[in-house]
């Protein structure tokens, strides 16, 4: 099936308690599209990058068999740069650095081709930007968005109108508790149940990850991993990894959707061992699958 | 199989968002064997009272089928009493009032009958004290031990001791990050399995819990509970149907640690519906039963 991504590409900086990178690739487009490309074909990014992206990171992605040609590349404004720390239990960062530079101007249409996607994926960018790429939709069969708390606070009637049009939210459990405005996290997603999206599917960091529908309650921890290198891109990684999955088997009932996201805790785990995106852009099929094979022993409880 | 349980008795005063509960029967020793007792038989309790301990609570320990021969009741103090008060999420509270009492005077001794037990639970006490007591026992087949953050710090010396006499050990998980001087979960664990305990289990509280073999990783997720009155107990409760499990089936296997983790987690969920002790005091087979196969089906990827 066919697979639209939309999101921020960055030039990120990250510094961490192993290290420091600049000006290296990331985004939640460039996470999410590069984790499905393990999983699906047909796979659209659209994004909006500056005059200083390099071109070899045009060609990794086209290696990647991700369509490009909804990438814009300005010609007035660089690219999008963040620069993070993380401190010492990798579970707090600073924001040091947040220049939008190009995608303060990502105002997306939509090809033609694009449009009649089966799948779309959107990653976590203004509400108003996501609900602009819904309305070009032509009657995909699923569209999963991420969303978090900058914009649950600052456009929150976007956010709640950007509910109504999707199939699958997929956010942390602390905005899924700000979201409901409840804090016992299952009562929390019953009400964003109610809100619009069908499936629910809750991120917890080291913790894992929950999906909740109105049928089905199930959870997964983490994949244990010793050598935690650069939390960055996570999250985009097990989303990227979960809709590719789905888009790959076309298949979204309760229990392939288990299967979904112990795909994306795989990803997400692969690509916390290495800064930003350098693990997960050249993984073999089999680091996959044998990781994959580890997590369902950890699983097992027979 | 026999199983000896120590640790604290105590008339607690609770408060949470949802009410308050005073002078209510707590300890860690009275959750963890009335947890096992749903699980196996044979059961003793060594521990220390006040004179106010209200005999219908022993009588109601007998009803478990604990034998209370090991229960000191003090003629001199009062029965050791906390007061503690829970926030609105519930996974923070404040200490109000620590009376130690009685329990200040705790120095068992155990009997000739108690110390062939097969199964030994060392609640979270003083280290020194639970050295003392297993300096008592018979060649137990294991014991599994508790320890908090209080005397990591404070007497790390004799937890350092303990540890090399025990099977397993159950603490929080910012306690093995604190005992073993290490942020990655996992490292640390390790750390803690090079100290003593061939067996390490997790507790994450409202995430799961997590078990650690040098052949073994495996990790559960909490049962979701949407009306979590008091946390109270928990993680005794889950000490206790973990312990009782293991008893019952004379069997510490790796894989069978992970049907005793399943089952600790059970009675951890059940013990938070309700005030203290009130909800496991009183819980039929069945509705144990019920849970553990809904359970199964949060767990089953399948």
């Amino acid at each position: 099936m066919s697979l639209l991504v939309i999101g921020s590409l960055a030039l990120d900086t990250i510094e961490t308690p192993f290290g420091k990178k600049e000006y290296t690739l990331g985004g939640s487009a460039t996470f999410i599209s590069v984790s499905a490309s393990y999983f699906t074909e047909n796979l659209r990014l659209v994004g909006i990058v500056g005059y200083d992206f390099p071109a070899e990171e045009i060609d990794f992605l086209k290696s990647k068999k991700i369509d490009t040609s909804g990438l814009i590349i300005s010609k007035e404004y660089k690219t999008f740069h963040w620069h993070g720390k993380y401190h010492t239990d990798m579970n707090n960062r600073d924001s040091i650095t947040t220049e939008l530079n190009a995608f303060a101007h990502f105002d997306p249409v939509i090809s033609k081709e694009f449009i009649n996607s089966d799948y779309v994926c959107l990653g976590n960018v203004d509400p108003v930007i996501q609900l602009k790429v819904i309305k070009q939709l032509n009657k995909p069969k699923l569209i999963m968005a991420d969303t978090m708390n900058f914009w649950i606070e600052g456009k929150p009637d976007s956010v709640i109108e950007m509910l109504k049009h999707i199939n699958i939210l997929v956010i942390n459990d602390s905005e899924v508790r700000l979201l409901a405005k409840e804090n016992n996290l299952i009562k929390a997603a019953k009400i964003i149940l109610k809100m619009g999206p069908k499936i629910l599917i809750i991120k917890k960091g080291e913790y894992g990850a929950m999906l909740l529908t109105s049928e089905t309650i199930f959870s997964v921890p983490a994949y244990p991993i010793e050598d935690v290198k650069d939390p960055t891109g996570a999250g985009d990684s097990f989303a990227g990894g979960l809709i590719g999955w789905i888009s790959k088997t076309n298949d979204y009932s309760d229990r392939n959707l288990k299967k979904a996201i112990i795909w994306g805790t795989i990803m997400a785990s692969l690509s916390v061992q290495s800064f930003s995106l350098e693990s997960i852009r050249k993984l073999k099929q089999s680091e996959i699958n044998e990781r994959y094979n580890k997590f369902i022993e950890i699983l097992n409880y027979n």
